[in-house]
């Protein structure tokens, strides 16, 4: 376990990227050694033994978190994408983000009825993000396991929007209140 | 190591994104278990004891082989970001594409003098990423230890326009003549 406080190495950027909305830079705590591996095994840790066989992650910095942990736990990771990256049939879903609206794709053949899947993002701010990435996983035929996040910002509920379509575990490592 | 063969886990897509390229989708590698664990610990091992403090990988394929690459290693991950994408104080390169034209940026503040620093990517077609890359590591003070891919187009040549600007090693997974 990381001694000194993860939270100390996220950076705060008021009205970024529009005004009203602090973003939070998480950047810093992905370039210190010791805060980065001890986020992704704190993800990694604590869904191991669940049979997990695969991570997805969004784009793009879910991939920053999400391809560590999937390492870690020893599975293969699924980038969920913008439209137009993924060259080969896909799986689409829409959602509304903190400010505007966005899609995510999966290759149809990145899982299937067998597949247990972790979600993993950078940062879990209303939800949005995580209930299409869900839905992307059940649209393959897969199951969802749960979600893993490094940052969650708990002002904005994302428990409540994640927790009307999914009751699986939510595990964050640095909850802002 | 991992028995089978890697390449068989790539999928050639003819004129994608544009007529005459050859796109090549990665994506069955990375979500095979032993084929994503292979190829990150490949390029891990081969730097390992090097010294090196950093991995940097670009935008947004190269997050998920640089950040899994720098979790194996002990080392922080650095994103170079497209523009608009960062919310501190950036240096930029600009860079040619095999299709068009963008640029790199990295937080000023990401890495320095004293950092040793390792270019992860997905895949090296013309090069033209990656010395953008290690320019921004020159920009920021830091010293460019290698380059690890996991896919080299070598009849695009990427040796030599890397080798122009640079003498370090460049180490692949998948070589593709």
């Amino acid at each position: 376990m990381f001694s000194a406080n993860l939270e100390d190495l996220i950076i705060d950027i008021p009205d970024y990227p529009e005004p009203g909305v602090i973003f939070k830079d998480i950047t810093p705590l992905i370039a210190d050694s010791q805060g980065f591996a001890s986020a992704i095994d704190e993800i990694s840790d604590n869904f191991m033994g669940r049979g997990i066989t695969k991570v997805v992650g969004s784009e793009a910095r879910g991939f920053v978190v999400g391809a560590p942990v999937a390492y870690r736990m020893g599975v293969g990771f699924v980038p969920a994408r913008k439209p137009g990256k993924l060259p080969r049939e896909t799986y689409s879903q829409s959602y509304e983000l903190e400010y505007g609206t966005d899609s995510l794709q999966i290759h149809k053949d990145a899982m299937g009825p067998g597949d247990k899947v972790l979600i993993v993002d950078d940062l879990v701010a209303t939800g949005g993000t995580s209930v299409a990435t869900a839905k992307l996983v059940e649209q393959a035929g897969a199951e969802v396991v749960g979600f893993g996040f490094l940052l969650e910002l708990a002002y904005l509920n994302p428990r409540e929007i994640i927790g009307e379509y999914y009751q699986q575990e939510i595990f964050t490592v640095i909850k802002v209140d």
